[in-house]
């Protein structure tokens, strides 16, 4: 607080560059949602569409079509294909969401699930590969063999990308590399394939491609950097809810791998009780965590890292056309880091 | 028994149109494995091929991608898109079995399960996932949109089919169409879409697509119906294992849609306790069930429905090359409905 008068006024409103973004893109992205809606409409299944709704609905920023989007406009596309790969890439990440609720809860409940819960895996897993087929479907309708192959081998490297992170689970040993080529399989592969598929539909040649792969790639670690801090409560440490999943799940992230990595022996016994222990976590080990990671500085250094990264992403948009699409690009990678703070 | 001494040789071994088919159609067989083998590979996380591997190899027999390269033989296509196509069947053929686990077990254990089968979830989730994934690769491989857009629709009415399953469990006034128009989607989409891929990729014209769609959409709602009747042992009624999963699961299927609709009133009763009240099954019900199912003619109806469904897949045949490969596929159509008996 420093003294100035407290108002409603959000300062973040007014220039949160997804919001900006989404309104310069407003025209393609009415087109994106028309066909999110269209292509998740089941005749056969009414339960469908109101499954996928709940998620696909959610309050979800679509950050990751407006990449798409703003990637073709860009680079001058004027046809029609990026709306169908723009709403293929929200798909592909919904599908995904409802496939981590069963993978998660799994490790959760532990059996303890109440049977609406578990009727609602089935529903969970279906509905998202109802998505997951409708958005190669969307693929075909975009016309480029291409495209669909980089969207095709992203899906397939997110799946590989959860399963080293379920095997890493309770893994206080793994490396800072070993996480990192998780998070870019499991979380930077689908944006690296969002900005990719653009300079693909344009024409824009194989530079352009990589500069924007890396765009997207970079831009996706830092964003699950940021992820990773703020379930410790990110910088502020403030530890309101939705903070503490990760731990409780003993999932390793990058706050805990660097503090692991710098751990005295007390530290050590602490992390192995709480990460290792299946069920070694009591109420207060959440906030007794979050102290060590602090004191070892982990949160600062994972949020440097995602501060890096977000500059490789700005960087790479170097080789692209300067416009306000690139502008937007860039003011979008430096938002991911920012909201942080 | 006849009295003819007995000994170890089954007849069906020598004539089994599958086995017959596979040696027919070895040398592209082989090709197809290679391409299976070397496609559930993953750099990134070796548990992947080995929870593949244990579905992938477990003695499947392979029929779809058989469809596919042997309807691919039979109209003359001399490429070798058709390996990558009957490969990327089994995936997502795979995958909706991997998937199945899943959503079957959320029926059958209610919270009961222990936490490795729950971890298992996961797996089974995420396996299916990256073998999905996978298939649409190598669908790119082939090269042909057409044939893309045919198996990806096919997966997302395999998802719509199987979501219907579930809102049709325990429901004993599911009519016959209803629960026709299920199987069509869950089970004869995949073998419609298998044969359809084949024309498509040879250039064949529409009128042998619809042909050989016709010829795979009978042969799979052939296929459910024998797999449904055999579910409370066939014919024989021959109460071995793996019989009565759909019965102690409350799921709908054509011996009961048709028992039920000509069911008296203590008939109707029984029905209602054990198919629609969750927990109103005991241990003797499924002789019971089995006993009114012969009573009522049931399971002969159901394969006589079976036996008409081959005989429409052979009879789609006529329009096509008559070889060596459209016999074998004829014979395959008639051997689904044998293997009841």
């Amino acid at each position: 607080m420093n003294g100035l008068p407290q108002t409603n006024f959000q300062p973040e409103d007014a220039i949160n560059p997804v919001v900006r973004l989404a309104a310069l893109a407003s025209e393609d992205m009415g087109a994106v949602e028309t066909l999110i809606t269209e292509r998740m409409d089941s005749q056969r299944s009414p339960l469908i569409p109101s499954v996928a709704q709940h998620l696909v609905n959610a309050g979800g920023k679509r950050i990751r079509p407006l990449i798409t989007v703003a990637a073709a406009r860009m680079l001058g596309y004027d046809g029609s294909g990026h709306h169908a790969l723009a709403a293929a890439v929200e798909f592909i990440h919904s599908a995904t969401l409802l496939h981590d609720d069963v993978v998660d809860d799994s490790q959760l409940r532990r059996g303890k699930a109440p049977a609406n819960q578990v009727y609602g895996n089935a529903h969970s897993v279906l509905v998202g590969d109802f998505l997951f087929a409708r958005s190669f479907i969307l693929m075909v309708d975009a016309g480029s063999m291409q495209a669909l192959h980089v969207l095709s081998r992203a899906a397939a490297v997110i799946a590989e990308g959860e399963v080293r992170q379920l095997e890493a689970v309770r893994d206080i040993d793994l490396s800072r590399e070993a996480y990192l080529g998780i998070i870019e399989a499991k979380t930077a592969a689908l944006f690296a394939a969002a900005a990719q598929v653009s300079p693909i539909l344009s024409g824009a040649g194989p530079e352009m491609e990589h500069a924007l792969e890396t765009y997207g790639r970079e831009l996706g670690l830092a964003f699950q950097l940021v992820d990773d801090a703020l379930d410790y409560g990110g910088l502020a440490a403030d530890l309101g809810k939705n903070v503490g999943d990760d731990f409780r799940e003993g999932k390793m992230t990058l706050p805990l791998v660097l503090a692991v990595g710098e751990a005295d022996d007390e530290e050590r016994a602490f992390w192995t009780r709480v990460i290792t222990e299946p069920n070694g976590q009591q109420d207060e080990d959440l906030e007794a965590a979050v102290a060590i990671l602090k004191r070892r500085g982990a949160l600062d250094a994972t949020l440097a890292a995602a501060r890096a990264h977000a500059a490789n992403a700005v960087e790479a948009l170097n080789a692209a056309p300067k416009n306000v699409w690139s502008d937007s690009l860039a003011a979008l990678a430096e938002f991911v880091v920012e909201r942080a703070y």
